[in-house]
């Protein structure tokens, strides 16, 4: 028993406790508060699992999936939440994200920690069949609370159609049998004034 | 494409967003607000995958793990939280869950919800390798968040060390390695004060 290893695990279990009060844009489907990034996480997760026959590629594996929905978001402990349809802040996002998975990932045991990060850069990176697959879920997990919300996320940052549409394309990328279904959602969204044409 | 299977699955995720609103005893590490189900079922699938090392059994899969992290809680969202020291209101509490989770894995297509219905009573029965060790990290995580916050729900609740003892007996069975570590945990919130001898 290496009690040195043991106590690194938990400070870095400790640490991510933050997650719970990193807050997103979106609101919860009963619009009573911010979303914050632990309860995403594990909803992306859920998801995730649900909908993995959707995949459209066959070399997906869904365990790894579950990994990179849990982890995907630990960087922005440090980082903070950066809005998808604010282009000013994505700019620099991946400096901010490179220095905070430095940090937190470096609180893990070396073997741990390298595993871990090396998955967050595949998330990141988004090439492989399972970070694809896990980018369109994160995509896709929002997209239904704000159409359950009627678009209140769409309202507050003045997002248009396009803008959604292209945030969607890798929804419709890695899971094509749904896009009929999903994209009926949008033009519906359009139609109700959730979101500017 | 069965439009009426993911309708089904759409709205299984849609209703467990309420996850996020059901109130667990446990404050955060800051104490700025009471946990909810989502991001304790999210902490303890991260806590579950990073002191997998440490289970005694040679044949817990993770994988199992974490899908039984994530969806272990799910019941609660009719059934609402039972606080774990609470001997009232557990007498009950399989009757209630059992009922909801009649409900809640009733909203998804039939062998799905058989699956994880079945996962989630393999998680209640506390018997399998994987459902012993998921029971070890569902009290642990508490634990820790207990002795972080100066004993904050024990204090709540007047639970004493024996109660702490005999609620941690499935972490000592299932990590028999941590035990030493964890068990100076619990001698040192009572010697300062966080839990009643």
């Amino acid at each position: 028993m290496d009690k040195e290893r043991f106590s690194k695990q938990l400070q870095f279990l400790i640490e991510i406790d933050k997650m719970k009060t990193i807050l997103r844009q979106n609101v919860l489907i009963d619009q009573s508060k911010q979303e914050n990034d632990a309860e995403h996480s594990w909803h992306f997760a859920v998801m995730a699992l649900i909908l993995s026959e959707y995949a459209d590629s066959k070399e997906v594996n869904i365990n790894r999936v579950l990994k990179m929905a849990l982890l995907h978001d630990l960087v922005e402990i440090y980082a903070g939440d950066t809005f998808a349809f604010d282009e000013k802040a994505n700019e620099d996002k991946l400096l901010r994200e490179t220095e905070a998975a430095d940090k937190l990932f470096g609180l893990l045991p070396l073997d741990q920690g390298t595993e871990y990060r090396l998955l967050w850069e595949e998330f990141d990176a988004m090439e492989t069949p399972d970070a694809i697959y896990a980018a369109a879920i994160d995509r896709f997990q929002p997209f239904i609370l704000n159409y359950m919300t009627q678009g209140h996320t769409w309202k507050l940052g003045n997002v248009t159609s396009a803008k959604v549409y292209k945030r969607l394309e890798m929804v419709k990328y890695a899971m094509p049998k749904l896009w009929e279904t999903i994209e009926f959602m949008v033009q519906d969204s359009i139609e109700k004034g959730y979101l500017a044409k």
